[in-house]
Parts: C-alpha cells; structure tokens; sequence
C-alpha cells in the first residue's frame, strides 16, 4: 500500500467548514445589504500583483510578511497584504473611467506571513468601505454611519465608535514646535489604550520634556462629555481651525439622527499609519473591550499618489471579519446558523426513487430546501442521519403510501406524525411547521 | 515630483469593477440559492496550501501551471490550481467530524500560470458541488438536476446536459482485447467535440486496427434517440452490467421530473481525467456550442485515497465562473445590473446638511438605497452625477422646502417632479415610481 500524505493545513491557514461558512455568509449578507443602501456597490481586484505595486517604492526591504515570489516568467510577484494597496492601483488604473465621489466595498482575502504564536492568522478576510473623490463632513458622516449601522444590523448592541481629527494634534504640537516629531507621537499615543498613558509618558519623554509630554496626555484625555472635551482642545487651540468646523458639523449629524450614544469624540485615537490627515475612528465593543478596535479607518487627501498625479481624497473603514466573528461568537450573538435542509425524503424502496426525486423537485418549488436519502438503508440509519443534521422533517413514501397515493410527514423535533396526506397538504404541513 | 508607478495589473489577471462584480454577485446568490434547496453547504479551504498536497506524489515536476513557491519558514507552498483537491484533503481531515452522505458546494477562486495566448486567465473562480459517501443513483441524478435547475434559473432556455457511463466503454475495450489501452482511448474519444472524428480516427490508429477505431466510432455515435444509442450499446455489450442499471435508473428520474428535453445519452463524452470510474457528463449551450461545456464531472469511487485510506466514493460538478458569465453575456442573458442606488438627495444648503443625513436614514428604512450627495456644488453637476450613475430618483430639499417641512421628489427618467410632499408621503412615491 502507498504512504499517505498527511492532509494537514499551513501553519496560520484554516479550513471552514459548514457551520463557519454559513455564518460568514450571513454576515457579509447582513454588511453588504447596509452597503448597497448607501449606494456603495462592490468591487474586486487579483489576489496577485506585481510587487512592485504592493510595496511601492521604498519596497524592496520593507515588508518581510509578505508572500512573494519569482512567477515562471520571472516578474516578481505578490499576494496582497491589504485591500488599500490594490485600491489606490484601482482607482489610479480606472481614473477616467470612474465617476466621481465613487462608493466602493470590498470584501476578499488578503495574506500576511505573520508570526502565528500571537494568535495571527496568514490568511484573512478584508472588508473595506470608502468614499473617493471628495472631502466633505457629510462623506465623513457617511462612512461613521455605515460602520453603526452594520454593528446595529449585526446584532450588537454595546458599542462606541471613537473618534478624533489628527488636525488637532498636529496644531497642539505645533504650539510647542513639536511639529516635526509629529508622527512619532502621534504613533505613541495610538498606544495608549494598549499599553497605559503611564507607558505612553514614558515613551513620549524620549521624545519631548515630561512637562511637554504631560499637556500632551492632558490633551488627549476624554472629558466628561464630548463637549468637555472639545471646549478644552479648543482652548488649547486656534478655535476658528478647519478641524473644529468639520467635527461640529459631524456632531450635528449624529445628533440629528439620533445616535448620540454610539459615538464618543477622544483625542487619544490617532492611528499608526501617516496616511490618514483628518478624521480619524475606532470602534470598541463594550463587552468585550480588551479585543481592541473591531472596526477602524480615516480620512485621508491622497489615496493614489503613487500611481497617478491625480488628487484623489477620500474616507474609509475596515472590518477584519475574522477578528469580528470570534468577537461576536465571544458575545452569543451570532445565532446558530441552520446547517441542514427543511426536509428529508426517506428512501424506503429502490422502485421509488423517481417518485421522491420527483416529489423533492415539488417540494423545492415551494421553497423547502430538501435531501434526498440517497439509498435505501434501515430507518434507524436514516433518522441517524436527519438528526446529526438537525433536519427538522421527514417525509414518507413506501410501498404503503404509494399505493394509496399519500405522503407522510414527520416532525422530527416532536416526533409527531401526519398520515395520509397529499403531497400539496404536505408541503403546507411542513411550510406551517417550519415556521412555528 | 517622484516618478508614477504604472497602475498594472499581472497578465492573465483582471479587476472587477462595479458593474461586473454586481453581475457576479447575482449569478453566485442564484446558484447559492439552488445548491441550498438540494441541501448543499458551503465550506471553504486556505488558497496556500503544502505543495505536496496539491501536487501528490508524482508532484515535482508534473505541473509547470503552478504557483508554487518557498514561504519565509522555507515551507515548499503552492497556490490551489482547482478546489477538488483541496476538497480531498479537506475531507481525509474531517473525516471523523462529517457526517455522510456529504452535500459540499465551494465557489472559490483558484490559480494557474496558463498560456495567455489562447484567451485562459490565471486567476478564475470555480464552482463545484459534490456528494460524497455514496455511490447511488439518487446521487448521481441529484447531481444532474442541480446542473439542469442552475442553468434554468440563470434565465437560460437552450442547453443539454450530455451525459455516459465509463464503465461501458471499459467493457467494450475488453471484447477487442485493448483494456489496456483504456485511458489512453478515452482521452482520444474526449476530444471528438473538439477536433472531430476523422482526427479522432487518426489518434485511435495509432493503438489499435482501423476496422477497431471504425467500431469504437460508431460505438461512441449518438443515435437518433437515446433508446436507440443504448440498444446499440446493450446488442455490443452484456445488458447485465451494472452501468446500463445506473442508466436505467437515471432515465426514469429524468422521465418522472419532466426534464428530457436538457438530457442526451451521449458515449462519446468520457471527460479526460483518469479520475472518474461511472457517470460522466458535460453540458452544453445549444446556442453556443463553440465553447465547449459549460458545467461538467462525474463519479469517481475514492475521493481523497492519496490523504486516507477511508474509501469515498462520490460524484460531483464544477462550473466555471468566468466563462459562464462571458457566455450570459454572448448570450445577452445577462441583465444588466443596476449600478446606482435608488435615489440621490441633493445637496442645496450646508446648514442642511444634517437633515439630509436623516432624512436619508428614513428613506433606508424604507428598504431605499440612498445617496446624499456629499457637499454643495451647482444643481447641473448633481444631476449629472445621477444620470451618470443612473440614479432613477432624487430628492429635493432646500431653503423653501425646509421652511415649508415639504420635500420635492423627482423622477430623473422622466423629469416629473412631485413637489410639496411630507416625506413619509415621499417615500411611499418613491416606492411606487421604482415598481413601475
């Protein structure tokens, strides 16, 4: 006999079986029916590209995560690590063709080599919204709203979406001539949920006095109220900057629309990439806070620069579904997803099998989803089977039944029978007690 | 001003912009739709995998096609080529977790460096749907019907399912001494659709007689019915063997669910694969023939022997994605899919900015998709973006509507405007001008 090979998986991958991909699917059903009614529409883009693209100029060093490769015609290929990479290639490639503001989603896999003993996966799925082509407090609006809306259509009650404007920072820097060491510290404060504003001092004082680098943390603390909180920044600042005007009409919106108590404005958030250069959020579970922020993004005013000499400004979000399910799995909110069929046609006779092929196609037109046993075996062999897959109904049709031209249905749930019924009052049977 | 980087995409690799990523959409939710009525469930498996799981044993140099490289633990890594043999080893893995019979479906994308040349792409998405654990007749015409129910619910009218038994030619070889020879045959014998039976002649004569290749034709040729072919085939062969059983019962199901018209009894279909050990079926486009088949698989007695020694037998389908919709659309079959969303809301006023935010969160309520338009900018470049984006619908909100609490609708398709509306009464005309 041959050796078998081993039918394991690469470290960081994973299989999805059934009951995982059915509420994967339910989940992107549940986003993207929120997306659509925004007027976002989908798009896609190859799982490889030239490297080149993926890690634009500085590449060559930069990114050990990434899965590259020589093709067999030599180019020097890559899978790509996120979706903005491939987004700004997009938007650069298709400049003349897209109508501006454009409202895409994108929902797809990406890869990175990272270090699995955190916990990490290398392959995970993506789900970013953006609005391109215009910078406006109602396209900031927007995507804030989506990102409530997709955690209210998902079932999640606590959350909060925190927010601030990098704007503000950057002038509050700029008082202590600080400017130049702005995204250092913009980065540091980024940590400050992680690690502690006692860590964050410290790692700030390399960088500025401790009298400096406490009117920072002083700054960047979340008052008793949103407006607490922007009374004191805007003291500490210029109060006729852009920023404010922008964050007040935010703040207009959101109240307008009744959703004061998902949104949270606070200093502290930054996020660690230089792209970003307005708005910029992070969304907490209230349950579950330690996980870190389950849905984050920004405004920035050049997404493509790389690619085209076109000024291409733009706000977006991003969902890693993986972490999001885990999250809602951890928090019981994500109901058990039906993995079986409405129905089971026993096989009870081989000259039969026409007949419940036949009565399956009938009972499907009314939207009952239907197995076929595939062969005749004992009874008990079969029930074994509906019940392993928690098939709710059985239908019965032997030599019995077909000589009198009737069906039996069988809820398996309660074990209770319905005899002698005409397939037609059979399906209205079983569509009743599916809904029950 | 740094250099540009070309925003390229790879050869043999495309982006999907809105308009066929939404087409996309739609042909996977109505196969979806039909895979869950026969009680078919997703999985999904990791698109890196060992390379010798993908490639088997006989792997080193067999397939120049794939994308197989060296990851940073310099793990021997390959991207799946197609989703059965990932599904093998997904099934000698879980062996002991799932419950047969198994009803998979995976619509995924896998990857190979085929010739651009003639037309391939590097990156396609297969659709494959498979019962396993069960070698039955039920089976086997599930299988069928799921094909023939899918290319009814994509809209299309004029196909055939083409469909043979292996086993009949296997035993036909065997009258001519030339079992030996059988793989080699029907390779040959699956390309008569493609280069005709005179070339097919040529090829047989290169393994047997010309009087054998002259009867393995007309073995092969399709009568005038299916009952006439099978009797040619039954007077050739022993009537006994199981295969013409399998026929037997296949016909019947086929005959009792009214589906005759999209089957045909054809032994010249043996599929290439030295994989499939019964059924063998290809479905073809009767208004385009020229692509070949559309939809094709079989039955094969042991699914994942290189990763187990459980037997499993199955049988199984798989649709190509990418060439289905190029066919839809050759077919204008494809109906083009509305891009833009139900209705805009213009932008008139900044201080109004929030009312347009609600007012939108109202409409979604609705079940409208909405768009505000994101800041203010002159009526004519509005509309512009509507008609450009087909948007059938906008609202009208400005300083006098505002100071009545009335709202203007206008239906932009064909410029009638429905002025002095309460929203509520807004939403239910917008309601009705989008079903009419």
């Amino acid at each position: 006999m041959d050796p078998i090979i081993e039918p394991k998986v690469l470290r960081g991958f994973r299989d999805s079986l059934p009951r995982t991909e059915l509420l994967r699917k339910k989940i992107r059903n549940t986003l993207e029916r929120e997306f659509t009614l925004f007027g976002f529409v989908p798009i896609d883009t190859p799982a490889l590209e030239y490297s080149e693209i993926l890690l634009g100029k500085g590449g060559g060093e930069t990114d050990k995560q990434i899965y590259r490769f020589l093709d067999h015609g030599k180019r020097d290929i890559a899978l790509r690590f996120d979706l903005t990479v491939p987004f700004a290639r997009f938007m650069a490639r298709y400049s003349g063709e897209i109508i501006l503001p454009f409202k895409r989603y994108h929902i797809a896999k990406v890869w990175r080599g990272e270090n699995t003993q955190r916990g990490r996966y290398r392959e995970f799925t993506q789900i970013d919204f953006d609005i391109v082509g215009v910078d406006s407090a109602s396209a900031d609006f927007e995507i804030l709203m989506v990102m409530q809306r997709s955690f209210t259509a998902l079932g999640v009650k606590k959350f909060k979406i925190h927010f601030s404007h990098r704007e503000l920072l950057k002038e509050f820097l700029k008082n202590y001539g600080l400017e130049m060491n702005y995204v250092s510290i913009l980065r540091i404060i980024d940590k400050t949920k992680k690690i502690g504003k006692a860590k964050v001092k410290d790692l700030l004082t390399e960088l500025c006095a401790a009298s400096q680098a406490d009117d920072i943390l002083e700054f960047i603390k979340i008052e008793k109220n949103d407006s607490l909180t922007l009374n004191k920044m805007a003291d500490a600042l210029d109060p006729d900057i852009e920023a404010f005007r922008r964050i007040d009409e935010i703040f207009k919106c959101i109240e307008e629309c009744g959703l004061s108590e998902y949104f949270s404005f606070d200093p502290s958030i930054t996020r660690g990439l230089d792209y970003y250069t307005g708005l910029v959020y992070e969304t907490f579970l209230m349950d579950l806070p330690e996980i870190g922020s389950v849905c984050s993004g920004g405004r920035y005013n050049n997404l493509a620069s790389l690619y085209t000499r076109e000024k291409l400004p733009g706000v977006g979000s991003s969902i890693g579904l993986d972490r999001l399910i885990s999250a809602l799995e951890e928090l019981k909110l994500s109901d058990p997803v039906e993995e079986g069929s409405n129905l089971i046609i026993l096989f009870l006779d081989d000259s039969l099998l026409a007949a419940y092929q036949k009565m399956a196609a009938q009972l499907r037109e009314a939207g009952l989803s239907v197995d076929v046993f595939p062969q005749k075996k004992k009874l008990a062999v079969q029930f074994n089977y509906a019940e392993k897959r928690t098939i709710p109904l059985a239908l019965i049709y032997g030599e019995t039944e077909h000589k009198k031209g009737v069906v039996t249905l069988k809820d398996l749930r309660t074990r209770k029978s319905y005899e002698n019924l005409k397939l037609e009052n059979a399906i209205n049977t079983a569509l009743e007690l599916l809904r029950s």
